[in-house]
């Protein structure tokens, strides 16, 4: 693991999600910028002192050196860090994690998957919300053409934490900061995962976006509320709202996908249901372990109906998928099937362009801007 | 009672609706524009003879000269025709309560606006949904500054009666032709009630819209999906979505208003519920009826808590409200504080500058289109 | 109308109810124990000064004495004052509207089910929650045998605002008061509803009850919490909890009942829903205006699917069925079918019984009491 | 780990949950009646041979022996298999985490009691539902008096995977055979969760109970169905309701509990939330993770507001708290106060004294039963 060290939120999420199904093992890392903390933090984790290393480049180095080492490295460092240790394993040769959005800026996106294609090493991005169970089942109806052609993709992200200034705390400071987020506040932050989430479930291309951002903080220097339409590549239309001010909400991801014949709305504060509503029947509530599920929901479920999965569990199937992939690639075998949406470094590249995209859009008084010459 | 004949859908409502609270009694009507079949409806009824009009004119004529003429004129015919009864029981010294939208134009709006100005008649627009409790329960939190400078407006109405095609239904038919709905399909039909019911609740006057229209379903000459931004004067900032192919929704009607200290959200289809959250605390589920309201709801209320009211309710609070209006009227007074957000002719000029400006928008790539200057 | 006046709460709701749907029109009345208000809040109603009567004994006999006297007698006093007036009416050879409880005991329940037996007169029960359109189709759904043999029917019925004494409160004062209200307290206020209502729905017979009945507030004479099991002739069981005592909770009645091959869900407070599961499929949300609901749920709706109808609508829907019964009635003619299930006298012995039985039962420490015994 | 071979639910869960949070590591087990299956099992699981052992007596020997022997061991085998493999390592000094009921029948019980009190070992009963941190909370605010003095307790915990005959299956076969499963069907496997539940949030004891059970499934030797009353020592009164066969519930349990002052309500299908109502104040929706909360709760959490937890944190909850109650053990110190709550061997002596109760009293046709002394 590189990053993730003292005061880290999504580190310690990393590696309870890992260790849920018995996976992954968690031998060496780079905890953080300070070599002394970054050796201090691996031994309180219990790792080996060789292998609780000062920065990561070191680790990259000595890690590919060792006849046991790692097979995979999680980066779940802010989003200006993900680059340069994401090259540095990838050119050791070794399969990489890594936590979104892939870069702070497309060429950097280029870059790695340039080397991805070079490599032929696995790579995945953690858009975590693609490993529940009903997401993937939603995704099955759509791929499975139950919705019929589909017209109004909605997707909101809203949250509330960053309603005012949070001086002092270090999960605010970073995300505001453009050194270490990136040109894109909500945008980079949550609004990326709304956009991957609504590409993931409808299987279709966002080709155009027309953005308005808002810093409603004063003193913020990145947006804290992004408000978007989105043109798909099969003439769907839809609106993107992502806001970290948005009182009441904490971590209101909500997608609804409305096709001709069908609709479907999944809320990931109530992971385990999906709504879905064929024209002229009264709707259905899908759920988890329910009646009814494809082979994507049941091969991503742990539990009974009624036994709530959450979060981890979720973000822990992105794990068990990666090891999958892993395991495929040192077999010398193409992923299998179910494994094609799982997010990688093209997901990556598409999910910087939107965020260049946007920011050029807002910047522009809301003009459109094509994402496929952004991502070119 | 202009409008509202055999087959027609809202008029049955208005009459449901001013029956309720015994403030109105049904007593003249002029009810299809075929003469024959408007007095058989009257006669339907149970009015007299000689009330039982073949035409507005007549009506308008007639019900001025008689000593017991009629108090007030509903006005409830598609779109198009609005204006022309509008304008004649103006003219002739009635006041009127009027469908929405105003007219399909603004040049007719400014028309009524001035005749209204002229005459000082009281005229009502039914933006019924302006009457439920807990609505004025959230205009009157955001009046009393509770929420806080408003950041964010998020508007959406969302139904799915009109996502195939309807060849012989009535009301798809008119709503979808230009001649008898105007400009806009979902827009005039109702976005125009979201728009309204945005600023109804925040108080705050839209300055500007930038919009995409869609039709969906083949052969439509109407918008049957909108998604538009709004900019408001005094710095919020907002999306708004209008579908009629949304599947799965039936009258989804939704306001999210955030400001910097609290935030509340009210659904239509569950009218009697508001929830509010204040940065910091956990949120509330106000309801009607229960502790904690403001005047503002419990005089709109009817029934203890838990006894829930409806569409019905709300709207027979605009024609409770009318009542009132037209009694203070005849007393040469100024019309009670409590009615100063009764939506009249002035929102009736703002919700046609907006659906005009929403198509202009549409028509130029989304471009932001000024509000004040269409409803100039 | 009789009852109904100053301070009262369910007369009001008879009246709008009556009005809703222009079947009904408020004649004559005595609206108070006191002479002089009884005809004074009947003045201020609008009614004739001679329809506006001292007692009801005077109006019985006077408008039974009319060419044009009331179609029927809307009763809405405290429990203990309905047999009398009932009786009278009935034997003035008036239909009769009643409150429910029917009476205070089971004699005068009985007397009263023999003169309507022999005079042959229209007597509906206002079991208001029977009114429903999504409890009509719930009863359809059990009648056309769709969830199979029923296994379990829970039902419950949650208030709060009895939560501590409200000294002085009329409403309070006369439910708890046994000289007025009878032997039971939420009991007979609220308990029997449920009751009603899960034989309504079901169908089926209850054949015995065991009860549990606690006064929670200091100074109470009557029950403020009832639990309840009871056994069904046909081999259901079911639990029934009644409180007044239950603090969150408004007017929250809810049954669910429970069959070998699908089950159903509804509340009171979202009454335009109904929750339906088939074993093995995913559970669906039908819904008032909605597809695939049966001629009864729509005979008894007023708006499309949506629009929010309330408790007035439901209240109103007995009047409108009042209405049907009686012009059979006039007619000579049997009720139509659609009416077999409106609540009459026999549905208010049943009620009486269960008040009766149940107080039995919580005196003998939860020992089973038949209730076709107490009924008989 | 003793039990949860091939084919077993909890067996997975329990290991799942024992690993999240990093407290735990599985070394050893006895996963089934079948030496060669058992064995085979834990070599599937990566475990040593020489600690992938044929029975458990053969393991709580050999691991008493070993120097680096097992911590505790946890006990995941059907009802009836609880007793011998908790006493014997009870007997060879190993601390125990033992699946709930505790025993079969009272007498076994009360041997562990005393077992555990002449031991002095760590026994952790695991009631998981008790490990949600909103359950903490709730057992906070009434341990708090916040809800003033409890009135009334309702459970429930509706299930519907039983509500047809299972053949084949193995955990439905267990689980209706009086041999593994004990005396009570739903009442051993789900209402003595919601037994527990109902004490651990109250804090209160119940001191008799009054119940009905059913056999819904034809064929079927245990109850699907239980109905019961509950009397608590301090006043309170409650209904339980335990059903396999309630269509559309899959793992119901809900808590309402009502005090003089005010009152909450919780189910485990959305354990992240709690409603929380004060007489007279607006209802409140509590969440996991949220402002306003406990320690308790707060001690309890992984990740903020909106990133959904479930069962397996709440269980992995009692598995982290066993851990600092092992190392309390172990440094010879007393339990801190914050697991005063946690499910132990005393908690198992009261449901079973609870299923026997009920069974009792369902035979006598609802009569009170005292469970304490069904307990003595």
């Amino acid at each position: 693991m590189v990053g993730g060290g003292e005061g880290a939120f999504i580190g310690a999420v990393h590696r309870m999600a890992a260790r849920l199904d018995d996976r992954w093992t968690l031998v060496a890392g780079a905890f953080s910028s300070d070599p002394e903390r970054s050796r201090a933090f691996g031994l309180g984790l219990g790792l080996d002192p060789d292998r609780s290393y000062g920065d990561f480049a070191e680790m990259a180095r000595a890690e590919a050196a060792r006849p046991d080492g790692i097979d995979a490295v999680a980066i779940v460092t802010p989003n200006a860090a993900h680059f340069a240790p994401a090259r540095a394993f990838l050119e050791a040769g070794v399969a990489v994690i890594c936590d979104k959005p892939l870069t702070t800026g497309p060429a950097e996106a280029k870059a790695l998957s340039d080397l991805v294609a070079r490599t032929g090493l696995p790579f995945v991005l953690t858009h975590n919300y693609s490993g529940y169970p009903m997401v993937r089942h939603a995704r099955d109806l759509v791929a499975r053409g139950v919705l019929g052609p589909i017209r109004v993709v909605q997707a909101e992200y809203a949250q509330d934490w960053l309603a005012r200034d949070l001086p002092g705390n270090r999960q605010a400071d970073w995300r505001g900061d453009p050194d270490k987020a990136g040109p894109g506040g909500a945008l980079g932050d949550i609004a990326t995962h709304a956009f991957h989430l609504a590409a993931f479930v409808t299987g279709e291309t966002p080709s155009a976006v027309s953005a308005e951002t808002s810093r409603f903080v004063a003193g913020r220097r990145l947006d804290d509320d992004v408000q978007a339409r989105l043109r798909w590549a099969g003439g769907a239309r839809g609106q993107l709202w992502a806001s970290q001010v948005a009182i009441g909400a904490s971590n209101g991801l909500r997608l609804r996908v409305i096709g001709a014949d069908a609709a479907l709305d999944w809320s990931q504060e109530e992971p385990d249901y999906l709504r879905f509503a064929r024209l002229g029947e009264a709707p259905q509530v899908l759920r988890r372990g329910g009646p009814g599920l494809s082979p994507a929901a049941e091969g991503a479920t742990r539990l009974p109906a009624g036994h709530p999965e959450g979060y981890l569990e979720g973000f822990a199937q992105i794990y068990a998928d990666a090891a999958d992939l892993l395991l495929a690639h040192r077999a010398g075998q193409a992923p299998p099937d179910r494994l094609s949406g799982l997010p990688g470094v093209r997901e990556g590249v598409e999910g910087v362009a939107f965020i260049t995209a946007a920011v050029r859009s807002a910047a522009a008084d809301g003009a459109w801007i094509s994402l496929s010459e952004e991502a070119a």
